[in-house]
C-alpha cells in the first residue's frame, strides 16, 4: 500500500493506494467520527463489492445504510440525489454519519454532493470502483449532478476524509470503461508531467492490458499530479483549471450525443485532441505534438474523431459550459507536451477551424 | 447608516443597517466581482421593492436576471430551488454573477443555498425585507430547502458577501410577520443578552408600534449578537446550537401542523416557551423566569401556546430534527435568563411532562 496526502490544511486527507484494500475497513473507520455509515452504491457494483464492504464494516461494530441507484451518467440528476436523501432519513442518518461511495465518477459525484448538503454536511468517504474515479473523480471534492442543460452545473466542493483506492477493482471493469479512464491519465502527461507522458509512450500497451506494476504506477503517478494541483486551488480559481484540458469539447460532445452514449472518458479523448489542433492552429503545438497526442489515445483504444455535430450545434453546447466568462469562451490550450495554461478570448475562427478538422486524419 | 463585521477571516463580510439602504446599491456593487446579477425574490416583495433596486443596478450598469418565486414557507422546496436554476442558465448567468436574496428568510434561503451549488458556487447578497430575515436569516450563512420528512434537511453553510439591511422595508410588513420576526429578537436576549432582554421589557410596546429608534437598537443589538455566535462558531459545531433555544419543538410544530400554518417565529415562541418549562422541570430555571419569559412574548402577541398535538406525535417529529445524535434528544435548555446552554441526554419523562404542560397557564 502506498499513501499520497492531499494538503489542505485542517481538511488534509490521505489516498491509500494499493490491492486487496477494500478489506482493510480499518482505513475508513479512522475517518469516521462514528461507527454509522451510508454506503451508497449502484447496481453494477453492488453484486460484485458491497455485500463484502458491508459485512466487513458490520463485523467492525459499524451500523449501514444500503443506497443502491441505477448504474449510469444519465442518473446522475436530482432524482436520483432525492433517492439517497429519503433512504437517509429513513435510515435515521445523522449529521455524523459518515457516506462512503463505492463506485465510478457517477456514484462518486452524487454520494459526495449528497454528503456536501445533507443536513449542511456530513462526513464522506471515497472508496472508487474504476480507472477513472481512481485517478480523477475520486480525489479533490468536486461533486455535482447534471441539469439538462448542462453537465455538472448544480455541485459543491466537498473534501472526503480519505480515499481509499483497492486497485483490485479494476480486474471486473469492462475494457471500454477501462480506456475511458486512461484518458485522464494521459492527461496528467499532456497538461503537466511531460515524464509520464513518455512513460505512457513506452509502456500504454502494459497499462491496457492492466499489468499490475505498470497500472499501479499509472494510478499513483496520476493522484500525486491531481494531489498537487487540488492542494494548491482547490475551489479552481487558478491552475486546478487546467485539469478541464479537453473539457470544454468534451463536454459539448457528451451533451450533444445524449448523456451516456459515451463515457465522459471517451469525450474528453476526442476534446483532448480537439484542443490539442486548436493549440496548433494557433500556433502554440508543433504537427508532430498532435500527432503523438492522438496516436496514445488511439493506442489506448479511445476514440480521437469528434461526434457528427454541426459546428454550430458545438458552438451551442460550448456557451452553456461553466468555462464562459463574460462572454467569452475561455480554452485550456498546450504550449507544449507537460504544459497547459488557460487561453482568455480564443479567436471564434480559430475554434470553428479545428471543430471542422475534426476527424483525427484532418491535421 | 450602522456597519456591523461578521469576523470570518478572508470570508468576513459587513452587516449595512439603516434606512434608505435599497437606493444605496454601491453597498452592493463593491462587493460584486462583475455588474451581473441574478436577483431572487418572491411575488409578494416583488411589487414593492424588486422593480426600484432593479432599476437602481441597472442605472449602475449591472446586468440583472429577475427571478420570482412564489411566497411562503411551503415553497422552500426542490422545485423552486429548480426553477432559480432554471431561470439563471436561460439566463447565462456564470460564476461571477452575484446572487442577490431580496425577501425573506424563505427567499433568503433558497437564493443563497442556490448561489452555494450553482456551478459549486457563486457570490450571494442578502437584502433581507422581513423582520426575522433582518435579525436572524440573512446573517450568518445557513441555507437550506425543506424536505417532506423534515424542515431544513437539505443545505449549506454558505455566507454572503454582504447583507444590507434597508430598516424602510418593515413598514410593509405584516403585523403577524413582524411579531414573528420579534420572537427571535427575544431569543438573543433570553440565550445571552440579559441586558437586552430587560430592555425589550420595558420598550417591547414601542418595538411592536415599529418606533423607529426602538426597533433600530433591537435590530442591531440582534445582528450584534448573531455575528458574535457566528464569529465564533461558523459551522455550528459548539454555541452557534445554542442560537436554535425554542426550535427543536418548533420545528416539530412546523411541521406538526404543516409547513406554512404556523410561521416560522411563531412556532419558535411556543417553543421557547416549552423550552423554559423543561428548564424549569429539570431545576435550570424559576417560575418566575418562565413567567417573564411567556409574558414578554404574550405582549409581542406571539403564541405561547403548543398546538393540539399528541404528545407521541411531538417525539416523533422530534426524532427527525438535526439535533438528534446517537439516538438520544438534545435540548437548548437555560439556566437563567441570559444564558443557554446544550443539554445532552435530557430524561424522556421531562420532555413528556413539559409537552403535557404546553398551554402557557399550565406551569
Amino acid at each position: 500500500m502506498r499513501t499520497l496526502t492531499v494538503q489542505l490544511a485542517d481538511r488534509s486527507y490521505p489516498i491509500h493506494i494499493g490491492p486487496g484494500l477494500l478489506k482493510r475497513v480499518e482505513l475508513m473507520i479512522e475517518r469516521m467520527p462514528q461507527k454509522a455509515a451510508a454506503l451508497v452504491t449502484n447496481t453494477t457494483v453492488e453484486p460484485l463489492y458491497s455485500r463484502g464492504l458491508v459485512a466487513a464494516l458490520e463485523a467492525s461494530g459499524v451500523r449501514v445504510v444500503r443506497v443502491v441507484l441505477p448504474d449510469g451518467e444519465a442518473h446522475k440528476n436530482w432524482e436520483s440525489l432525492n433517492r439517497i436523501f429519503d433512504l437517509l432519513i429513513a435510515g435515521r442518518c445523522e449529521r455524523n454519519t459518515t457516506v462512503i461511495a463505492l463506485g465510478g465518477g457517477v456514484v462518486g459525484d452524487l454520494a459526495g454532493f449528497a454528503a456536501a448538503i445533507y443536513q449542511r454536511g456530513t462526513p464522506f468517504i471515497q472508496v472508487p470502483t474504476t480507472l477513472l474515479a481512481h485517478v480523477d473523480s475520486a480525489v479533490g471534492g468536486k461533486t455535482a449532478i447534471n441539469h439538462p442543460l448542462g453537465k455538472n452545473m448544480i455541485g459543491a466542493f466537498y473534501q472526503p476524509r480519505v480515499v481509499v483506492i483497492d486497485t483490485d477493482t479494476l480486474e471486473t471493469l469492462p475494457a471500454r470503461e477501462f480506456a475511458a479512464g486512461v484518458a485522464e491519465v494521459i492527461k496528467y502527461g499532456a497538461i503537466r508531467d511531460a515524464a509520464f507522458f513518455a512513460w505512457l509512450e513506452q509502456h500504454i500497451e502494459r497499462v491496457i492490458a492492466r499489468d499490475p506494476d505498470a497500472l499501479g504506477y499509472a494510478i499513483e503517478r496520476s493522484c500525486i499530479n491531481k494531489a498537487e494541483v487540488v492542494g494548491q486551488d482547490e475551489r479552481e480559481t487558478g491552475q486546478r483549471a487546467l485539469l478541464n484540458y479537453g473539457h470544454t469539447f468534451g463536454h459539448a460532445i457528451e451533451a450533444g450525443v445524449g448523456y451516456g452514449a459515451w463515457l465522459h472518458g471517451e469525450a474528453v479523448a476526442a476534446g483532448m485532441v480537439l484542443a490539442a489542433k486548436l493549440s496548433r492552429r494557433l500556433g502554440f503545438l508543433g504537427e508532430q505534438e498532435v500527432a503523438r497526442i492522438t496516436s496514445l489515445l488511439r493506442r489506448a483504444r479511445l476514440p480521437v474523431d469528434g461526434p457528427e455535430l454541426s459546428v454550430e450545434r458545438y458552438f451551442e453546447l460550448m456557451a452553456h459550459d461553466k468555462k464562459v466568462e463574460g462572454g467569452r469562451l475561455r480554452f485550456i490550450l498546450l504550449r507544449g507536451l507537460g504544459e497547459a495554461f488557460l487561453a482568455s478570448d480564443v479567436p471564434v475562427v480559430a475554434v470553428e477551424e479545428a471543430l471542422a478538422q475534426r476527424h483525427a486524419s484532418d491535421v
